[in-house]
């Protein structure tokens, strides 16, 4: 303990304490206070109590510890996300009114069937971030790509990180592959990557669409015995929804079903246009399952079939894709693959600090385990409830 | 444009492009240029389009300029919110698998009830702040203060960026007067302002829990003419919960109803918890109405009364307070007070902003305008649907 400078040797004013100054207060090792900062549940309870107690007695903060480690040198990872746009405008309250409070009153009994999910599960894929920067010793910087400047914010956050993680389509790809000549860059939940994908040279984390769609489209045609499935597809450009089709492709050449016997009708992952695709449909025939490329469109089909009279499940079987929280709670709850946001948040941060200890690896390409939920709309085989 | 240097004049490597250089390559002021930056939608689209292109090509990062202003060092903002205890536990896959993919099956038909909302809107309130901050000139980092070592964390961010805006009870009050005194402190949505508040000296920014409740029993009362009335509470510290008590009690004075006219049942705004005491309640008495703290708790209440067979709005009209998403897909929809969330974040940014650039300025106390919204659970009086 005496060949590190301890508290109150130098002479330059307060001295910063260190992590030994710590260590040598609580009477542990260095690498205890470092697992009692990264990874509290890891330690005992009693050693824990005393590390923070120093911590805090000291008033110690750990970042310059991790800064001085290789390839750190901000201490910042980055996390870009894609931006409401219009939110700028949309929430902005009447002028005078933000610090005088108030209310008002809004017969919103109608609303709800307008309701686009503004966060699409962001929210759990940046706490997931920030848990696994903090334990890596990072802290995390975000930034929305949002309206004309999105390129200009992205680029913006890139000075002032050691690596970026980006959720698909924040901004252009050609931003990305530019700003990944300078730093670590590890894009978020798109699949796709071919020879001609201008991002198949970057780290890549992202959910496995394929076997999820597969999975739950055996449980209708295999489990239930249905045939008549009609898809309702994502937007035309979407990697999730190329994937979601490339599983419900593999589920039909599985159980020998030709892949033109289950058609598909446009949606673009938002509610009231896959309302629309639907209403359309059912004007015409009405099968016996609807499998909807995201929890959205799902939703947007169960509107089309109340109209009509339908009943969920009783006539038309529907299923979803994303497990949105609100799928718990619709009339009936809708079964689902839901997408482990958290974790995809962890392991996007996992994989910026890896290629920052490894600049020369092979770009990484990990795909996250799904979970089927089956709920009342499309449920399981057996069916006492 | 000949007095600041332009781009080429230095000879030491490769020169960063200034926010000169953009006004130049695209013809316009240096103020067009900012605007188009930081407001876009307050510039015309071709202006736009020539600044854009203008700091594409040049590779301009704005972030140098606004770091160079009064106040600002890091040019950074950190917003540090309650995080999830157990997050780094429960989420984490089985060794192994991540980056393998795969699938699992799960019978979810009984989930729902279980459910408690993990984000409490925080999504909203990161956009909000991450738009201003951007538009203010700073980057946005997060912090979630969790686990053991939530001092540490809110610590070590509050080292790295120029002023804080702090979701109440994410740390101890503590901890925050201690930080305060090194850079801005804003705390949001916290209304308690007392004078032996130890936060009284902080600036604060929260929604108006009071005016939002006390017209929601205002409708209930006096609109549909409900004179049985149960509060169903939030847990005995919260000061959200205290003000909300406060507008309950300021419409029942209003209307000349005694207060013990209203009998509380004890909750923690868990929706497992209101569950449990309402079906205790229930097995004394049905009142017509249960006003609850919080929608979560909302939930618990309905969960008792379908679970004894009771009709909402029919036999008991249920309100709740927060305005969830869920709210709107619940059988019946939940009639409750929403938050302005995203309003919250961008006018704590605002603060913090305000209080660099005056340090001796008085504490602000700024309260935002809530909005009951009337659903099926507690209808307007009007009741023709």
């Amino acid at each position: 303990m005496a060949r590190h400078p301890t508290r109150g040797e130098t002479t330059d004013g307060p001295k910063t304490p260190t992590v030994y100054d710590v260590a040598d207060r609580a009477g542990v090792s260095i690498a205890t206070v470092s697992r009692v900062l990264r990874t509290p549940d890891a330690v005992r309870e009693t050693t824990r109590a005393r590390v923070l107690d120093a911590v805090r007695d000291l008033g110690y903060v750990p970042s310059g510890n991790a800064r001085a480690l290789a390839g750190r040198k901000t201490g910042v990872i980055g996390l870009c996300f894609p931006g409401h746009d219009g939110l700028e405008e949309a929430d902005r309250p009447a002028p005078g009114s933000a610090a005088a409070g108030g209310v008002r009153i809004v017969d919103d009994r109608r609303r709800g069937a307008g309701w686009q999910s503004p966060n699409l599960y962001f929210d759990e894929v940046l706490r997931g971030a920030e848990v696994e920067a903090w334990r890596r010793g990072f802290a995390l910087m975000v930034a929305a790509g949002r309206g004309p400047a999105r390129d200009v914010i992205v680029n913006d956050i890139a000075g002032r990180v050691d690596g970026l993680a980006v959720l698909a389509r924040t901004v252009s790809d050609d931003l990305l592959v530019h700003v990944a000549r300078r730093l670590p860059v590890v894009v978020l939940a798109d699949a796709a990557r071919t020879g001609t994908n201008p991002l198949a040279g970057l780290d890549q984390v992202s959910v496995d669409n394929a076997a999820g769609m597969a999975a739950l489209v055996t449980h209708v045609v295999r489990g239930l015995g249905v045939r008549d499935v009609v898809y309702v597809a994502g937007p035309p450009d979407s990697p999730d929804d190329a994937e979601r089709q490339r599983g419900l492709f593999a589920a039909l050449d599985a159980v020998g079903l030709d892949r033109a016997a289950v058609p598909h009708v446009r949606g673009d992952f938002r509610r009231d246009t896959a309302e629309a695709a639907v209403t359309e449909l059912l004007a015409r025939r009405v099968p016996r399952a609807l499998v909807c490329a995201n929890d959205q469109s799902a939703l947007g089909a169960m509107d089309a079939l109340g109209r009509r009279g339908l009943s969920v499940p009783g006539d038309v079987y529907v299923t979803g894709f994303d497990g949105l929280d609100v799928g718990r709670f619709t009339q009936p709850p809708l079964t689902t693959v839901a997408q482990p946001m958290a974790e995809l948040g962890r392991a996007a941060v996992r994989a910026v600090v890896a290629r920052l200890a490894d600049p020369a690896a092979a770009p990484l390409s990990a795909r996250l385990p799904v979970e089927v939920l089956l709920r009342e709309s499309c449920p399981p085989v057996d069916t006492s409830m």
